[in-house]
């Protein structure tokens, strides 16, 4: 596209969503034809070495050990927080205030005061904003969302969701530190519940609308792991498994569940909606496809269809390979990304924005509140 | 067998299930060879007619109008109730204070309190009593169990089941009468906590153990129904859906489900276990499948098995065909009777018991009081 | 159905054929209304104690040692052939020559040269006759029949089936003798093309119309066994695999194999058709599941559909139990008497007659003669 | 990697197999640590404005409208040859006499004789080559190739493979020109078993060995077409659909079928091995999962294992994300340049060469020659 313009990215974080939001950045253009072009300026990270590696690797033109200098930088339109949650609200606060695009790896917040306070920051500011909520752009799910929109599925009667993992089972692993921090609730704010069930609870709350109530129950399976920071055994305060059911505004009634305990199972993501006329589901271990279930198809013939989403006139598709070969997980990244430049261009911001992500959090304090009530708690 | 004992059987009903436990009567000596042999002596049932037909078609001696003459006759040993749920509790007092063996369609009553009646009863009474949960006798399931009392899951961290229907649906549907009796809660009792959740709350029980807790909600889509009966429209007091989250006795946290909206589903009961060494899971849609995760393999191959529930080695195979060949629903009631009879034959009595379905129904009336009080209950 | 007409039936053998249409006799009027109902007049087969056994078990009135007896009874209506190969083509001349009607389990004769005697014998006798190619009558597969009947899939390009089993892979398998006939050529006449191709065949001529030619090879794994009956290590004559490729008549290219070496497969018969306008898939393994792609479908929510064939609307089901309830593999027998019943008192002869079993057994002549001459043959 | 050396890259060819090889070379150095860096240098293709636009996306420092030029560029290293397949053998040659590497999209030539030519050139000239194949390095394909040369399947029985596409149904469409070159005979060489049936035939020779003899047939289903460049309707010279037996040398048996008119399938390249111990199968459509057998494994708990190919101890996965995210179709390419530059480093070339691709367009000769003769021929 002629007359593209230019958005200077400082990245923050180097990684494994550093990886995927550098990655991103760097494909968009190559897939998309869009009206911006993200260009890869500094990335900033603790480690002198490792991020000058990050930065080679990744075509960063600089490094920057401090996310303050990188927040100040005149040559910065974009800081994009993929560092540890509890780094979250100070570096979005900042970069606001200096007028910068913010982008945030989810959960926004380690609660939903500090995603308060992100979200009325970036609004004060009026600089857009988006929180990386990836699995909406799988193109299964955003054809999902599209015929939701078009009412096939009438009425709602029921949301299942659930995100299952197995790779904290061992007693033997530790918490804390690199690659580890998502098990040291200082620095998470909390465990499957804002790692996995969040994402369960955006989609949702996309797809289907608000949640009304929740009533839930959460447990840590291991109490005490050796913690990697401080070398000693110290309690687990995450939780390693949340459930919850819930109401939403339209009726309809949901159960949801995210664990790393369910043995077999590496990144299940998985929902399904059951309307008056249809229903659809989904799962990320085959998340080029769609399940389809349409109540009009003639009597004899009805079955869940296997949409295997790789045509053209699929959400997205049209910018890859032909119909039959599959895209993978850090395709979503790269669609967000051009949606929030698309954004950029239209005027329309892209969502979910800190404002969406926010309803998230709200959901999910609720859902640790009510595990503790042992009653059911509003968002 | 030489000298196999003849085992006398009255029947009362002769709608869907009296068809199935008739099957299963005549079938039974055909593919087990046991000490016992049915006999069909006697089949009741309000409409002279039909039940005539009814005996003539399934090779009943004789038919007999008033149940409770059945249960006083001399020539039956055993009486088998397939009649609506209102009707469980005073056959079933009857039968067993007239001395004869009982078995019981599920629910046991319409609620723990007439369950209790009918468990004293049989107990005091001393005759042989089981509950028609077939589904315990679904070869895959037989296997998981199997497999759960050979240790191989380890310590358990989750169970999760759904019943999912979609018949209900439609507005225009009556309630009452023939066939829909199970949509009139003066006779049912329930609506899908009865019907649907009882078969998921019975397996549980006997693969994963005792419930401490649950919380739940339940809804009833359809406010109002014709009633075939009185011809009017009326309240319909049943519960269309019925969620609820548990913790079991052994620390495993759990999620069930069940209801007759969801659409694209017809009778897909589902459960998965998920242990610190492996996980199995089973759909009642391919009921000749089981699904087995095991930890213990290697790595690289490491994968959820399809295990073909058809090897002469699996649970009841060997009595049927040869592998590769599916049997299908009809064939759990056939597994129950041999079971039962060979309970008779070595003094051990086949579960589940009137005790044991008391158990599910506690449970049952704990998600009932749950979905009323807000708070989590004990059963 | 009052003024049902008994047919009085005589079986010849008794092992797992002998079984599954001892099964079907018995239960088809229990979930049929037919004008005609089985009577199980005599069961005949070589060893005195296991036939009366079986006469016990399987309710037959009396036990008759000698087949020749059994034909010339004047109380037997209908033969039913379930005995070895290498009797087939005897029994079923003198029981044509006796007048009476005949069934015969597959492949109809050991070669065409037998089965063209056969159908000659019962065609000069006018007698109803059938043959046991059970998979037409899988719901599944006759809806396929159905669909295409209906134009559906509109020009046929392409037709592929494999029958895949593994129970003979072991070297130290004998041949020979009770239950391992099959892989004694004198009995059988073929190995896999006659057992488990010829169900292949019969159902592709069935759904696809027939064949022009063939190219064919075939394979020995094991080229020597121990003999049952000599006690001796033998050659082997049978084939263990069979594979071809073939041109039908409708112009469609197609291709098939048998084999009993595929590791993994106990029973697994698969076919796929593609049409112009719409493709139809299904396997025994999964034998309640018929899956369905069509074109005429919107793009976005194009899929295979995966359809549980269980509803009333479906071929057979309204028979059975309600939705969702699968069925197994005997009921395929069932169906078959049910249609030789019907077609008796419609005097429509229902398929497949001994002609039609016929037409599959010169394709399979033709796939052994091609597998010698290393050329494209015509059956 | 310190002392990375540059590897600089003149590509030929901007359509899809552009895309997919260009984003291949860029991204190789993000995910894996080589001793060499591709730098992309000059893309080569007749329309001047398309293939500056392609040099800017895909970020190659030069366009070049003449690939003689390109060849005789001296900063160029390596030729890639990505235009359709007419121009293979001459820029090959052109290449090789240069002293430049060469790889080149596959099929090698238009038929074996040219294959032969330039796999002649490049072993003259001594030029590292390699033909993209790309499908061997799909993770789970690769696993499968693992598993094999540990021996675990034993004794290999059986064979089948086959590549569904439903692309050239319509008669509408046009032959020739961008886009639809694959459809003139000229251009292309031949039909399916060029384009589908060669990447079949690479894949079973890598894992399965040599071909001793094929006999096949082919159909041409729509016998003319509009030509896109003369304007006219005129004969389609190419093959629609392909399907041979084959023979290997180790004594299995195998099927295979390639074609564009199986309904319902994009791009279904699907293959199985049958092994005395174990079976493995794999489906392009679910590129990221391995099936697999083994016999084993316990018999209650036997089946099909289905693996979910993105732990880090599977091939190549450790250079991309975390288990249970998938990849997808264009990793396979990334994987190719990935092993090419190892093999450099090495000095031990990867496969498969233009000698290995040779080898398979003799095996697709020899079925272009049986599907006239009608007789078995050898490659």
């Amino acid at each position: 596209m002629a007359g593209r313009k230019k958005l200077n990215v400082g990245m923050v974080g180097y990684g494994f969503m550093g990886r995927t939001h550098s990655n991103a950045f760097g494909k968009v253009n190559q897939f998309f034809d869009l009206g911006y072009e993200p260009v890869l300026k500094a990335v900033c990270g603790r480690d002198k070495d490792k991020v000058e590696d990050f930065a080679r690797i990744w075509n960063y033109a600089t490094s920057e050990p401090d996310w303050r200098k990188l927040v100040e930088r005149s040559d910065i339109d974009l800081v994009d927080i993929a560092a540890p949650n509890d780094t979250h609200t100070e570096i979005a606060l900042a970069a606001a205030a200096a007028g910068k695009m913010v982008m945030c790896e989810k959960p926004l917040g380690r609660n939903a005061a500090e995603s308060a306070k992100m979200t009325e920051a970036v609004e004060r500011a009026k600089v857009p904003n988006m929180v990386w909520y990836n699995y909406r752009r799988v193109p299964a799910v955003t054809l999902a969302k599209q015929l939701i929109d078009e009412g096939r599925l009438g009425r709602v009667y029921h949301y299942r969701a659930k995100f299952l993992q197995d790779w904290t089972i061992s007693k033997d692993l530790p918490q804390g530190g690199a690659g580890l921090w998502r098990l040291d609730v200082g620095v998470a704010g909390s465990g499957v519940t804002g790692d996995l069930l969040a994402h369960c609870i955006d989609t949702a709350l996309w797809l289907n609308g608000g949640i009304d109530k929740v009533t839930a129950m959460t447990e840590t399976f291991v109490k005490e792991r050796m913690h990697n920071l401080s070398g000693k055994v110290e309690p687990v305060g995450i939780d390693d498994a949340s459930l919850l059911l819930a109401r939403f505004a339209n009726g309809s009634l949901a159960s949801f569940e995210a664990t790393r305990y369910a043995r077999g199972h590496k990144a299940l993501y998985t929902f399904e909606i059951n309307g008056e006329h249809a229903s659809i589901g989904w799962d990320l271990h085959d998340l080029h496809r769609l399940q389809y279930f349409d109540h009009g198809d003639q009597g004899i013939v009805r079955g869940w269809r296997s949409i295997h989403i790789t045509d053209s006139d699929h959400p997205y598709m049209a910018h890859w390979w032909v119909p039959g070969l599959q895209i993978g997980y850090e395709h979503t990244f790269v669609h967000q990304v051009a949606d929030f430049l698309d954004g950029l261009a239209s005027g329309k911001p892209a969502a979910p924005t800190f404002r969406d992500a926010l309803a998230t959090d709200r959901v999910t304090d609720a859902v640790l509140r009510s595990a503790q009530s042992g009653r059911w708690e509003q968002p």
